[in-house]
């Protein structure tokens, strides 16, 4: 056992996950390594300053560099906006620090890619913050796919919608900018496509039409001058599949009363699974095959029977909750550092979802499928 | 008030719920004219004998000529599998009765134009059997979205997914021949194209990926010999809609599990809609600007300030089934042909439907999108 | 096979029901008896007269006596205010003819006795309206637990709620007579009743707590002077059963936002099962002993592997309605006149189930268990 | 800002959910008390090491005398069987510790009152584990009410049902001693009773029913000898409120297939309120009054606009977990340590909820109605 060093580059949404899930990790995943929160940067001096006392950061830094040059930090977070993912993440790695970067990874392809590289080339350690496929039921879904449990799968069909938003008073922001990766299709599509290949794997062909809902929005909060939006509100893609199948996904950030619906209904020869966020706790399952007076779908609620449900509680039915599923993510890191299994999503796996988000976008400008190169 | 006579062409599954619906629609919805059930036809004369007992048909008949020709007979209804129903159709037309067909109209856009311009023509009533739109939560979303409840409609993502081919050893017929229309895209699609057409309007483009999942089917019950399949199982389409907005439709009778899973999710600017026939009774609202502490998507349950329930029930919550969904269709085709309003959907609307299909067909075929000629 | 004749008493809610149920039956469930609508009757002539167009009775009646005394009328179906039931039934049992009684089948034991023993004597066959067990889910629920499938029976948590009583300014109405029996745990208490020792069979002993919300109501739609009101309109029973175990029962019309939530949880060593009425084709099983990873409560849907939904649908999932319940009602009603099965509610087991609507008016007002006599 | 010294005792279940939440809370709720996990203590030593390499404490200690002497710890939680909370809580107390307890407090009324009157004499503050009512939809909940948002409350029905013993070969612990308190009204039925406290307030009287369903139990794991279980394993209980309104109680730890139904409907002249703690990041409500087309319940999703959800996520929809409730707990414990409001439950509550339970035994007893003293 020996205590390991983590720098946060960012005091947002994600900034604060990531430290409450650094601080929770060692007592719900006893292992070998114990994070110490070493130093929190944030160009706002103040919200660097707040969140080290919050969370028990020993500095606040207002320059980034010099928490990737700080030898006490042995990972490094990077919570900022995507556009600066690369440039910190190449930096960090050039200093021989694991990565623990939130998604998606980088505006492009081509980034994402050098970023990848870099990481292989200097055998760090990385992990990208789709946190939602480390829910325990999730991987109870993967576990019966690649069992056979649910035979040949036939077809899927996911979703991630939100209405945040739909809102045209929700003024222009890094998100809108096409050259930081896209919209939707970018910002939540990356969840479902990185679910969806959790699941089932690669995918090989999309045919993808984006939308843009809200034509323009102000130039800045309570502007009155609005900017015209170039990226997608709403993105619609068909999809086929290395295994065989095809499918579909929505990414929709547009979707009027929806909070966190990500989600999927999937179909095989044997059995069928549904799942949503909306109630991360069930998987519903299908089974064929059963006495047809009694069979349906069934409603499989989370318990210490699912790993690693019961790190958190030996009780079943007890629920966990968002910051329970970083927790996960975070010490799933922590063992590949380890020298443990790699489970990802690694670097690699987010450049795999950025190129199936690239393809979406170029297949909606042509209007015609394109391979995932 | 006066009696018109009935017949009706077919004894199965649909044959069945006509007569069950002519003979019920006087008692629920009085009104101006009173089915009679003159004749039934069936070239099993066994069965037309059975189903004349068993639902008061005055005749058994085993020639569908005999059944249009008989002068007592106004109202033709044809249950037969789709490619008789042009040559029954047109024959019914020229003899100056009103028709009642099952879906889908026709096997292709042609003959389905064919029979919309002769009934036209002629000055016939039709009616199509389309019956999941009369449910009357439907009418209400419809309602809804007329006056501008949900204001500008931005997403609609549709499905009609039921299991009954999911098993490889369900054998051909005639459900999978090409000559008949298509597979699901066209079985079961229909009817969620209808339903959208209800209440969004005209489709202009579609974009469609069809796939068969079930390579090859027994020649017949029990055979051994297969045969290939060449139809759909499983329809993907993007759709664009000529109100402006997008959507998306997926058609699939290999949905492992599902039994009757036709339902949307509609967004609009002010407001959301969600709906499945498995649970039909009840419509799912959502509505901007209420108070965020106590907002939410909220279950409407069919009750009789939702014409027309009452008819059936004055009671909520009591529910309506399928059948009811048959009956409320007669009443409407009865109310047309006694003047008034017509309620469809009838021929003109049937074509319209099946252009979709047909464009999906090309779409998939050329992997591109496709105007709705 | 023969035609028999039906009178209906009575045109409200029920009778209508009843009108549609004899209408309908033929025509899903061929049998040996063919109903004829003959006559009904209502003091209110018009009334009397719009029924019988509407549904086709061959005549309208104002005096109860006349429909009775009619020879083409076997089957006489009581559907007024059930302080007249007795008089009616006991008048038609006189005359020989069979008799369809409308729930709760009197306002007191002693009455209900009297008509239970009249008909005993006179041999005729007798039917009481309470619908809801009609359902096919519910005829599985209980061949599962009387095939032990469900292991021991431990607890039983059953309601009834809606709520058409909870607005103060619904008038006063003979539902609300104490001297006709009762406030809600007679008119709905009494279904949730049936429905339970129809899946349990005998209650032996009550607690019950019955309480009125509203204390006075309009003497008369829209009047202004109000009259105290003594029935309850809250029922809380706690219930011992033959077969050992106990449970609860509520019975509300206060129930706020509640349309038909007639429903219960009944729990046994080996599973559980849950229902409501409010879906009522479904019904929720939990088994144990599955695999604990897998396991969970599933839903099944109402098809035609639960007799009789196939007389009403082949496909599964397309839901049957409270109107086809009726519809069952009646069908087993013909079969038991026809030398079938007596499946029942007969004015026997309306009796019973009357003894413990008094066992819990008695209990409440003694405020201690009683036995059910 | 001080730091604030957290002494655990005990490292079970509840050990370690109190150890995870005093570590999270800092993180989530900064306030001007800061923990320091000084010390753990259980008889078990190397459990107390474990727990104290995991949590981060800095003494193991086998001696919970060792612990509440400890100078440096200001705070006692004490997670033990609740035979042990009196002595030492007794003990804490006398050296001017604030107390943290588990529920429930103490398995009498005598013993609950002697820590509550130690406590207030000592002027110490106090908190019992009731965590589910630190649910922020709860709190909307219990404000509603307040507010007069649902009218005058006219009816509450509650339940706590689990399976974990349902098994008859769950042997017997310090949970079925009924020096230990009683069965499931005391172990589980305690969480409904406070919940329903926290929203309506004080019970006046109490008619319950107390059933064992497993008669008998192996005395030890795996042992082929069985004890007679005395306590209940379902509590049905029929309650009358202060404020006027009566219902009932259900707590069942034998409810088959149940994992954590906690939960309640709850109902007003103007509204109703639905909650499960099986989906706890929802809450059904029915507001009367509002369009009778578009009305039903609306399911409200958690999120930040319910305080205190935003500590944990900005976004809505994200979800809370269990354990989210215990560090919610904490933070108002250390909040009304620190001087703030006192939100309880304390001592005093948890004394009021033990009477209840206590009048719950003792009215099954004598099958009557007793007033909770």
């Amino acid at each position: 056992m020996r205590d390991i060093g983590v720098g946060v580059i960012g005091t947002g949404f994600m900034g604060k996950a990531h430290a409450m899930a650094y601080r929770a990790v060692a007592g719900i995943f006893p292992g070998n390594l114990t994070p110490v929160l070493q130093a929190v940067a944030d160009i706002d001096g103040a919200a660097a300053e707040a969140a080290a006392r919050q969370y028990g950061f020993q500095r606040a830094l207002t320059n980034w560099h010099d928490l990737i040059a700080d030898p006490a930090v042995e990972i490094v977070a990077i919570t900022t906006p995507n556009t600066f993912h690369r440039e910190m993440a190449l930096a960090a790695i050039a200093a021989g620090k694991h990565v623990h970067c939130e998604k998606p990874l980088a505006p492009s392809v081509a980034e994402a890619r050098e970023m990848m590289e870099a990481s292989e080339a200097a055998k760090v350690v990385t992990q990208v913050g789709y946190n939602y496929i480390k829910n325990p039921l999730l991987s109870l879904a993967r576990d019966m796919i690649a069992a056979g449990e649910l035979g040949e799968i036939t077809n899927f069909r996911g979703i991630h919608a939100e209405d945040f938003m739909c809102d045209p008073d929700v003024p222009y922001s890094w998100r809108l900018d096409p050259q930081g990766g896209g919209g939707a299709i970018a910002d939540i599509g990356s969840h479902i496509i990185g679910l969806v290949r959790f699941l089932l794997g690669p995918i090989t062909e999309v045919n993808a039409d984006l939308a843009t809902v809200v034509k323009s929005r102000p130039v800045a909060p309570g502007a009155t001058e609005r900017r015209l939006i170039e990226v997608d509100d709403i993105a619609r893609l068909a999809l086929r599949f290395a295994r065989g199948c095809g499918g579909t996904i929505e990414a929709n950030w547009a979707a009027t009363g929806r909070k966190m619906q990500l989600g999927f209904e999937l179909s095989g020869t044997k059995g069928a699974l549904v799942f949503t966020q909306e109630r991360l706790n069930e998987l519903l399952y299908y089974k064929t095959g059963e006495d047809p007076r009694q069979s349906g779908f069934q409603r499989i609620e989370a318990g210490p029977q699912h790993p690693p449900y019961r790190n958190f509680c030996v009780a079943p039915g007890h629920q966990l909750g968002f910051n329970d599923l970083k927790t996960i993510e975070v010490a799933d890191f922590l063992a590949a550092i380890d020298g443990g299994e790699r489970r990802g999503p690694d670097f690699r796996e987010a450049w795999e979802i950025q190129k199936v988000v690239d393809t979406a976008i170029t297949s909606s400008r042509a209007r015609a499928w394109k391979e995932v190169a």
